[in-house]
């Protein structure tokens, strides 16, 4: 039977831009397992989880549960379920027959790397929000800047560095992926010849770690644009490591 | 032949005292290879290092290189080598009829996870560092003190919180060591009965990642003492999971 994959819409000509949603999308797409994808505008999420009986993910400040996307129903488990790294190993129980995303029993560790990677992320926000905004469908947009707006404090437009403090963001934002590129590197140097550089950071096993690092590429690719500057100023970095991800994830890409 | 272990000595029973030698003594230990121990004092360590060739690990602000342990030295390779986790590689690749301690290609996610771990945790430096201090010997006392006050800009002894601020630093760091075991919990989900809530980060197999805690553990009850409140406490904290931690790697406590 075919899953049932909830994500966001937007604008743009993939329709499907989010980060979270693209990791499930890679996995399905990795996977091989059939699914149609179900579009939820943002205003829309929490009832539908709710109606679904699909659980919240997270707590907001003022302690109200909080529903997010990625979620899945599969129809023949009868399984409704939120969160992308949970849905991966979901499909990773659910279908042995298909390649493991957290092989080797490496669930905690990949729900630590999911964190550390998150958290080392430094001066990205003010570059691609405002632009989140624009790409997505009118309730959605609506939602977007009031919910980030209240986060932030401040205008989205506002959030965009200008001058020097975009330089110097910009260019911790570049470091702070470089100490991504330190974890893969570390793995690189137990490799010989070809394999090195050309690898996943489980070597040659591609795993949730790297579908995690390429939901934020190709949401950076998506909303800017494939011809953007500084996505194509990304590809230059860390000797290519960003272009080598993407161009090894390229076949999992298909928006169905 | 008999590898060389160099550790940071102290004036307590145990002698061994320093969070990261003590992830290299857990592998050496947990893999059953035969190791000696020489004690080399703080002011001693980058002298020690360069005389035996010994890379260092790390870079100072100024921009020179910091020397740090622990390092071994294993005569049937030549090899010296510093740093608990490339250690740990080497040490995995060199005697592979040992259990591994980065099974199934995880040194990246185990270096992501390194990090993780040691970035979230909050609020700890100011209820250890001044122990630390005092339980060193005289040329490294007068190291760490210098060297730490200078890092913090304030004596040791003020780096103690009072009254309120203690409170709240030692429940910000409860906090912090609870996103810790969120990780392991993801890991007890997927576990049914006895197994459940007494196994490690992957599953039912000892890596590195439980070491590295497991060497955090070990600092605060060798420093603090056995009897300290403070630790008697975190025994209790998350359903006993640090507890039962210390209790699986007792038997590889040995100090030689």
């Amino acid at each position: 039977m075919t899953i049932i994959f909830y994500d966001i819409p937007s604008t743009l000509p993939e329709n499907a831009w989010s980060l979270n949603t693209w990791k499930v999308r890679y996995c399905l797409n990795y996977k091989g397992i059939a699914y149609r994808t179900e579009w939820v505008e943002y205003p829309d999420i929490e009832s539908h989880c709710k109606k679904l009986g699909i659980k919240p993910t997270d707590k907001r400040d003022d302690g109200s549960d909080e529903y997010t996307l990625p979620a899945i129903h599969d129809p023949s488990t009868g399984v409704y379920l939120a969160e992308s790294i949970l849905i991966a190993d979901y499909l990773d129980k659910t279908y042995p027959d298909t390649p493991p995303v957290l092989p080797a029993h490496t669930l905690g560790l990949q729900v630590a790397f999911v964190e550390a990677f998150g958290n080392s992320l430094k001066g990205l926000a003010g570059f691609i929000l405002p632009n989140v905004c624009s790409a997505l469908n009118p309730p959605s947009m609506q939602y977007f800047r009031r919910t980030r707006e209240a986060a932030f404090g401040k205008k989205l437009e506002d959030l965009v560095p200008q001058g020097e403090t975009a330089v110097q963001k910009w260019a911790t934002f570049k470091e702070s992926l470089g100490k991504a590129d330190s974890w893969y590197a570390t793995m690189d140097s137990k490799l010989e010849g070809e394999l090195k550089n050309t690898q996943f950071l489980m070597g040659d096993t591609l795993s949730f770690a790297d579908i995690n690092i390429a939901g934020y590429l190709i949401w950076l690719r998506i909303v800017w644009g494939e011809d953007n500057e500084r996505w194509q100023e990304m590809l230059t970095w860390h000797g290519g490591r960003w272009k080598g991800l993407m161009e090894k994830l390229k076949k999992y890409e298909t928006v169905v």
